[in-house]
């Protein structure tokens, strides 16, 4: 249920079926092969983003999605995710689409039924079809021979690393395909310990700068990290308007050191950005932004992963 | 806009489609014959997994859905029932689905359309679909000779009963059908005028248990009782937790008593279950149970009645 | 992203696609046109009346649609309307449909992305699919030679015309096609200034209903002016029905009042509508009323502009 531990193999096909995916969706000439299929989106964790994306992804190639969403479900009068997804199942749904808080969440899901099941995020463990669209992109700049071999290649991560599903994801694809990837953050977010996860660790952005081909800016989490600057009392925002002051000042991705960055070198965000936070609105709209393509490549994978899945004949 | 009333004929006739339905999904043969049609969604109560079988049922049907949510709805502004149902209508959905805690919502709702209205749980009254499943799980099991003729079948219902339209509907099919229902609970939820719906009453369950073919569990409900233990003050929770230890005691299946049941009968819950209260997880879990072919049967009935309502040619 | 501004052959047009859509709706003739194509409802603002009406002409016309409401919106993560926007587009969807309380929210939008935007009501400025429905409605009441020259025809609009962006799509609309509109409310509700819409204005109903052609009632917004007559102190209640007392003294339309109406003539209501308030039930439900053609106008207004905007060969 994520995207640690698979081959080279496994994710050059999966990066393939998605490039092919990316081409008719932008030609409009995708196949409608799930056509009569129906998708069940189970989101405990809102995301509207991600699950418009999946079901739009869904959609074009011809499928029904039917959305089971945290705040009306019946996990609300104590049922189980495992008698939730089961119920899901029984309705003779194609494929369900997961969701949740914890980290697991997916493979718990997967393991109670029998039909496809697919990780949109579990707690901070993995976000693996985000981090095949943050690979797609960078492949879709720097892959001239379309192999997927990111030899050479220097991507630098920047934030919440420690905390993120997102960059678990994209460090294990992209190192997987060859990349070197570094993470940088404040100790507390980019610990020593995240070297485990096959990256390096470093915990100042600007000698980085130079030499990245792609710069991925992760979100501050306010809302997770229970410190929204809205709606706290007012030595608390003082207190968070100081360490975001802070932060800007070592971590976030000004004009400026979107200027140092090298030529052809590229920024991403998974989005939603906090614009002048941890990336100013000009680099964000700016000629090294990916952003937009991150989105579009959203759709690509998840067609591409969803007709895997659930687009060959009927077992 | 009920089961109640309906002859034998009418009920073997819904449930002959049903389990011609049921077939068909399983083979994935359903022919889409609802498609171009529009149904509409319209649950002033609060429940994802009936509106979720609706909509698969009407999307494996070729149908697309339309929902009108509680908390969304115009409702909020003060709006009626009826002139929420008549503004749907006049938007030219082929039917609506109402769910609502008003007994008889979906009467009213039918007498001020002209468009088919089905009923998916109107208070206390009924909720006919979900009748009609668990009619159709109980005739898979023990109709040899698809005549659904229920004669000689015992079925108990635990629970309170008073307060369920599940069992209300289940009550009038079956007995209509010829089974014998008895209904258990303490007598503030099985009390002895209950038999005016056709069934015998009880207050012990141990003694029901060799016999009964089917046991049917309710749910006890936790949140209409307002009685959520996860919510309450510690005097209302202790109290609350004493109640729940001594309904356990007489009246939840426990793997020790569905091992009383004889050999072949069937355990069965409209979920979602409160494991470990109503109902054991063994038990949900175990051989006896048939509570995902419910879920399935669900969806069956469901496409059958729609199917049967606006599948025909246009009026 | 209104109907301000557009010419009598623009507002013909969209009026002749309008009811030929309308035509074929009720014979269940439209092409599906739309196969295929993915309309994206973008709605800040609560109005499942609404989203739903453009749901329904997006299916009938053969799109998916896939919603993004506001309480789930990463909006509420400090994201951007237009950084939402151009996610939604990015994801390659074929339109976007808009509402929000901010007037120009629309135009934000479609400066923004390059996929048609569709105005589904921007705070007090317009809304103009609504415009087209009322005007599509009176038209076919009163336009016999289908030309949609409404000269010589008298509308009265009744109720809070300064904050009814209804109301400003309408004016815009009828005035143009040459109808002459009068808005009738207190000074507050119909300020002077209003008649540089192109209206007249008049604080008294009653000698107005005599030569109306069509009296189209506003809804009191209680929600709005943050005086819900169900959740408000003792004092402020009271006054709140003392001031609905007073209201309904001038400008509600009763039984009485739409007897005074000449023959023919009709009453109409965007709905919600509060009965009792600025309409009588039996006014709403009686002969003159065409709210319900209003609704299934909206249907065929909606399929035909998304028609129009989308329908056509892939840009």
């Amino acid at each position: 249920m994520g995207l640690q531990g698979l081959s080279r193999a496994e994710l050059v096909s999966l990066l393939s079926a998605s490039r092919d995916a990316a081409h008719k969706l932008q030609q409009h000439a995708l196949d409608p092969i799930l056509r009569g299929r129906i998708i069940a989106t189970m989101f405990f964790e809102d995301s509207t983003r991600t699950r418009s994306s999946f079901t739009v992804a869904a959609q074009r190639a011809g499928a029904s999605v039917v959305d089971l969403s945290a705040g009306s479900s019946s996990v609300n009068k104590g049922e189980t995710l495992i008698d939730t997804a089961r119920n899901i199942e029984a309705m003779g749904v194609d494929a369900i689409i997961v969701r949740a808080r914890q980290a697991g969440a997916a493979k718990i899901v997967a393991d109670a039924v029998a039909c496809p099941v697919i990780n949109a995020g579990d707690g901070r463990h993995e976000h693996p079809t985000q981090g095949l669209l943050d690979t797609l992109t960078i492949a879709s700049r720097f892959d001239r021979d379309s192999t997927f071999d990111l030899t050479g290649l220097n991507v630098v991560m920047v934030g919440d690393v420690a905390s993120s599903r997102v960059a678990r994801s994209a460090i294990a694809a992209l190192s997987t395909l060859g990349a070197s990837v570094t993470c940088v953050g404040p100790a507390s977010m980019a610990p020593a310990s995240l070297s485990g996860l096959g990256c390096a660790v470093a915990h100042e952005l600007d000698p980085l700068l130079p030499s990245a081909h792609a710069v991925m800016m992760l979100r501050i989490q306010f809302e997770r990290a229970d410190a929204d600057p809205h709606s706290k009392g007012d030595q608390q925002k003082k207190t968070l308007i100081a360490s975001i002051r802070e932060y800007r000042r070592f971590y976030s991705l000004s004009a400026e050191r979107a200027a140092a960055m090298r030529s052809g070198a590229i920024v991403m965000h998974p989005g939603p950005i906090n614009r002048g936070i941890e990336l100013d609105a000009d680099v964000a709209d700016g000629p090294r932004s990916v952003i937009m393509q991150q989105v579009a490549n959203g759709v690509a994978v998840r067609t591409a992963v969803l007709s895997l899945l659930v687009g060959g004949p009927r077992p």
